[in-house]
């Protein structure tokens, strides 16, 4: 057995969806707290990035040949490029062309880095476009624009072309804009304003991380903890359980 | 400015109480999201261990003048010390006065380690005697012992040698023991099973940390973000904002 510092390290890149995951009932919480005492959990989350600004910080998150790179990172963009122009957020906006062409280069930037990483691709979420609007005019009261600045069906293809690039590249990926639709009532069980998650809005998120970390291989049941768990410590001889196998 | 990937990060340190922080309402997590986009919280917890036997943890934890070390630590034990002899919990039990220079060991290791680390030492909550019992009498039924295996009052001893210790070598503390009692109720509101921590009773862990934290001259509103804030970039010359200043 070896004891490290060093553990396994997971990192979840993405906009405010990723910023906030450690928020109440987040789902970067959830997954530390799912790989407590195996891995840990970095969050780099950067609120009202689109992926053609977040590209300015690749050098500095992903270094090529980087000493210490995590072992699975998730992308998980979409959110502010399918921002509509002509509308409120039109600043955020990317075109979808150039947002897949941003997600390839995120991609193979991390891949430089580490070859071996898991890189697990999630979509956008649904929008909701009435909760957007409540969302608006409580901000801003009656001078909120009428027409949404997200539409659930622009963010679609913006989906879409996230789950093409996945399949292009052969990573797995997470459609959360369809899976949450799955369910009747996504716009309220799921969304706090339309856009960001509620605690099982996370929840979703969470199982879904989980799920493909198990298919790529880093289950949590299957990695071991990197210390004796203290049932295993016999009280009259402690050294014996912390001795090297 | 700089946008490192090595943000200062601080270590949670401790035992289940601590390995549980990244569960609903915990205080680690909410540690992590108070300093969202500044510093990575990073959990060492070990369920059920005493003093003693992290003693062997330590060499690797934090070798001497490491390259990466926490910009600040928690150190959090006492809870399992305090089991008392001849009573279910025994084989965890840690006499009062080693325990006490197991946590001087600690903190010299650490200071090794990082001359500049904030260290703080958090004493044992308070335990509910009665909460103990209903746990036990749900794990174990009519076999469960009648006497409890950790008292308030013993408990209360090692809170005050690890007060004494953090004193004589000059580290911030909390208090928890004494904090949780000032409140009416503290043994349902704070605790869970009597021992471990509601999310009331994390509230009050992240409350102390964060402004022991804060005092140390590690408050989040005193860091940087390491990255542009997106209101901050200009969308028709973004790289404008990401040129070091």
């Amino acid at each position: 057995m070896v004891l490290p510092m060093n553990r396994p390290h997971f990192l979840l890149f993405g906009d405010s969806i990723t910023e906030k995951s450690f928020g109440p009932g987040g789902w970067g919480a959830a997954l530390a707290n799912t790989y407590s005492g195996k891995a840990d959990v970095l969050v780099r989350g950067y609120g009202g990035y689109n992926t053609r600004w977040v590209l300015f910080l690749l050098n500095r998150l992903f270094p090529p040949n980087c000493r210490t790179p995590p072992d699975a990172a998730t992308i998980f963009f979409g959110a502010n490029d399918a921002a509509i122009l002509g509308r409120t957020s039109e600043r955020q906006h990317v075109p979808v062309d150039e947002y897949k062409a941003n997600l390839h280069k995120i991609v193979k930037q991390m891949k430089n880095c580490s070859p071996t990483m898991l890189v697990v691709v999630i979509t956008p979420p649904p929008v909701d476009e009435h909760g957007r609007k409540e969302y608006a005019r409580s901000l801003y009261g009656e001078k909120a624009m009428e027409l949404p600045e997200r539409t659930n069906e622009i963010t679609g293809i913006y989906a879409k072309q996230c789950i093409e690039l996945a399949r292009e590249v052969h990573l797995p990926y997470v459609d959360l804009w369809s899976l949450m639709q799955e369910t009747e009532g996504w716009q309220k069980k799921f969304l706090s304003d339309g856009l960001h998650l509620t605690e099982a809005g996370n929840s979703v998120v969470h199982q879904e991380v989980v799920r493909v970390f198990r298919e790529g291989g880093l289950g949590a049941d299957d990695m071991q903890h990197d210390f004796p768990l203290h049932i295993d410590i016999d009280s009259h001889m402690p050294e014996k359980a912390f001795h090297k196998k």
